[in-house]
């Protein structure tokens, strides 16, 4: 199975992006975790984009807070799918980094999920596996099935 | 190869989303295009995503304006990758339809572009495809050298 | 009398949506309260919405947060009227939810109260039951002038 | 059949209020229409709004823009449904209009619908109307089909 | 002297108001202070404003959270200035009450201050009855001669 | 009678400020225009906020766009009432301005009317100067009363 | 002197940059003018601002629109100063390019303009070279006069 | 060398100035600090600033909150770079700060960081100082590549 990246711009964002590593070994599929700053070692950071493919990537997810320019510029150097995580940091709510991460120009998309998403990263990663991996599918529908029980095992014991 | 399926809330939208079918046959890349509503036909758009995957698609883009819906609803009832485009509509620049598709709760992604983005979409939606598919791969890579060379020329041509 | 159903996207909008079930408790209004996620049990949401009318519901109360789906999935299986309560969840004070909520497209209206306004949308619910209930509408008034008079004693003891 | 009231603040909002009147007028809804401001005529606002039980209305829609107190003034003279259109009025997109209609405090809600969304105001008002009349609630669910089957025809039409 | 009326619309915002009767009372203005709420005691609020001036106010200052319309509700009923505190409620950080306070029709304006800022309307308060009172001038041109010697002492300690 | 100075950032301001002028005119009030810039002309600016009230003045209304410091920094300079105008330029719907405006740190109020409010800056100056002459004051009465007949004439004819 | 670099992220902002160059030439200033992209060519955007100062430049200015990057990746590869024009693109007034080019992680400033501000980037730039060269800074300080004097002019006209 | 002044509008501001203070002193450069208020003591503001470059200084750094005016009244006085610091002062989270502080008209430049961003003001000034003191700028190039040293080591600890 190809494996998934995932790059924080910096150490701060680690509880917002560990959870996207604990969703990601709960599925079992592959990853690496790197900090990588767009703008405090941008060589780094292109570095690793530009050889994720050759190097067994198949998707790769960012994190960055502020002017969040992480994603864009890991997806400014692979046609991989590059998700990106806006993160909290400072006084904007996140709305700063929401911005500079979802709003691309045309010809470098990046996968943007909500601010702080990093569960919803990782499973939007093993979704993209999963197109054509039946199995991690499988699996994928399994879970979805599980939490939907789990809505209704609430719903149940609020009527109890 | 799998197919792209493109739904679109309102026939409003089809100016946008007319450049994410443009991007897509210029990459030779299948796709359906649908107008299902989340409001107005959700049975349509529910039945459509959860059975997209064995209808052959691979990938989802939906594009919605204001409270837009459609790229969640979709997303809840597959596990195939759900790309969102939030469209302008009335006056609020589409800052709604953006939180509207980007905030999605945990365990439901909606890989999101930028506002009107379309043609990103498409080019999410191929990567996504090829992630497995290395001719698609070559051909954005290709894609991405003959972007960079058409900015090269810009630039010399502004030297000139 | 009809009943109000108060439906929340998840558990974690009880404390919020406990005001609303307390504000119809005091006016004897009876009510049945479920966890229906938009998301993750869209079957459930769905079907209840479309069979609310002839389960002898008048009133539908919907909260969810971020991109608050919920009122509207609920709204567009039914013609009953919808109250949406946008709820804060994540870092954008709510702004999410609310655009989520109220930007509804032509067609599927949503009655949409205040931010995390739970106890409005209770007494929106039963403002719209006593449209055709006098002895309701008598206790509604009433209510408003208990109001008006705390208000009046708060000024009185200011001034004293 | 009870009647719905339309104010609007001032006759700039004619042009967005006669969709509420058109879509009244298509479900054979008896109603008014009124120009009261809660700033220039507050005396005809609130007294309208204190008798309009008695005058026989079920419902009130209030359109205002800016610093839209209108829908507030009426509620709060008045236990009948409330609902809230705010309008585009100057350059910050109905934004203040939306705050200054949904924000309402506890005890006396509006029911806000989207910006510049007369015509969904109508058909919650509609909505409401028909929680107890079996014939209106048939004459909505039928409006709601056709909406369906218009974008089914446009949808097919996409595809042929 | 003529004196100064400081309205608020709940006794919630009594933290914030006391800081403008604090000011009043420093600069020997005499004030009243009353919670009149524009939608629970919208008589008493209305009657208040519209017999302030042959009650011997020249200045009416009102405070007001989210859809803050007690301000504009006021300055409806009367021909003295009006001042507008917005005050945080819940939260929109304010922005719901600020947009809702100043953004006033043509016809009624509300003079408004910053968010919270009460200290500000009680001193605009005294700068306008100050227009035609050249003691009361005399002792706010003091006041601002010994904050800008505060600020100087403070700037004199930094480099010490 | 004291004058009112009309105030103006910069000459591209004129067609806002000329309608507060209309309402002066209109008013019989006395007033001077002047295009004084808090940054291109702060000496100016300050200079004459220094002397207005020994000049005659009674209010100053100061129009700003972007970055809006001209009702600051007269205020900075005078006990007078200064009245600040919003004025929109650019793409940020003027929201730039009525934050730089409104937002006065304690001390130094401005007293904020809506974006591109210049009439209500007018009369709101008008109101400051009626404090104290009953004659102005009827005469806003007096239009107050004739804007309310306006309304309600078309009030009158919309039902005719 | 020391050159300064005009580097725009695609053709389309020329309109907002050409008011740069045409400051830079007022000031006899030495320029030269690039399209880098900061994800379309970002190797040629990288190799530009690592060698920008032995090419001679003493400062760079970057204009871009939406998830402004361009600047802030300039900034990444030299201490040379690096001003940011955040440039309107799309629907969302700018706000996205502004947060994009300012909230920049400490460690990599880029001094930012007004969204639009490409006259005020190249006077900064100006101002930055001044700072070790007098000649320069007395036509800067001749400009402000003149500057000043055109808003005399403008004051005077107005009053006669 | 050039001094580095830094202003802030209130001893308030001292806890964020103070960093850049601190990044000052480690990088050796002289420095002054001052609080000044452009609307408390705007005399002294404006004197410093016309001194500014006669008393050695090379840049200015100003820290303000809310109308956060100090920046650009000290660059309305100035040739030299002005860069200006938007403080988080309320509930606006600092929104108001940066648009007062970046918005600034044509021909009066403020270079703007981020909301808070002190340390980067000061590599900003430094930056500015080193354009033309190859010292300096060795320095600052030394701190980069030790700044990235400090990412690359976590980056090797989080693998490790």
């Amino acid at each position: 199975m190809k494996k998934v990246a995932i790059i924080m711009g910096s150490d701060s964002d680690l509880p917002v992006v560990s959870k996207a590593a604990d969703q990601l070994r709960e599925l079992d599929i592959p990853f690496e975790m790197h900090i990588y700053s767009a703008h405090r070692t941008p060589e780094e950071a292109s570095r690793f984009a530009a050889h994720a493919r050759e190097e067994g990537f198949g998707v790769i997810i960012a994190a960055a807070g502020m002017a969040a320019h992480l994603a864009g510029a890991l997806a400014a150097q692979t046609t991989l799918p590059v998700i990106g995580i806006p993160c909290v940091s400072g006084q904007l709510g996140g709305m700063d980094a929401l911005l500079s991460t979802v709003q691309m120009p045309p010809g470098i998309p990046v996968a943007t999920v909500a601010v702080g998403g990093a569960k919803n990263a990782a499973l939007l990663a093993a979704q993209i596996l999963a197109v054509e991996d039946a199995v991690l599918g499988a699996k994928l529908d399994a879970k979805r099935a599980a939490d939907a029980d789990a809505v209704r095992d609430k719903d149940a014991k609020l009527e109890g």
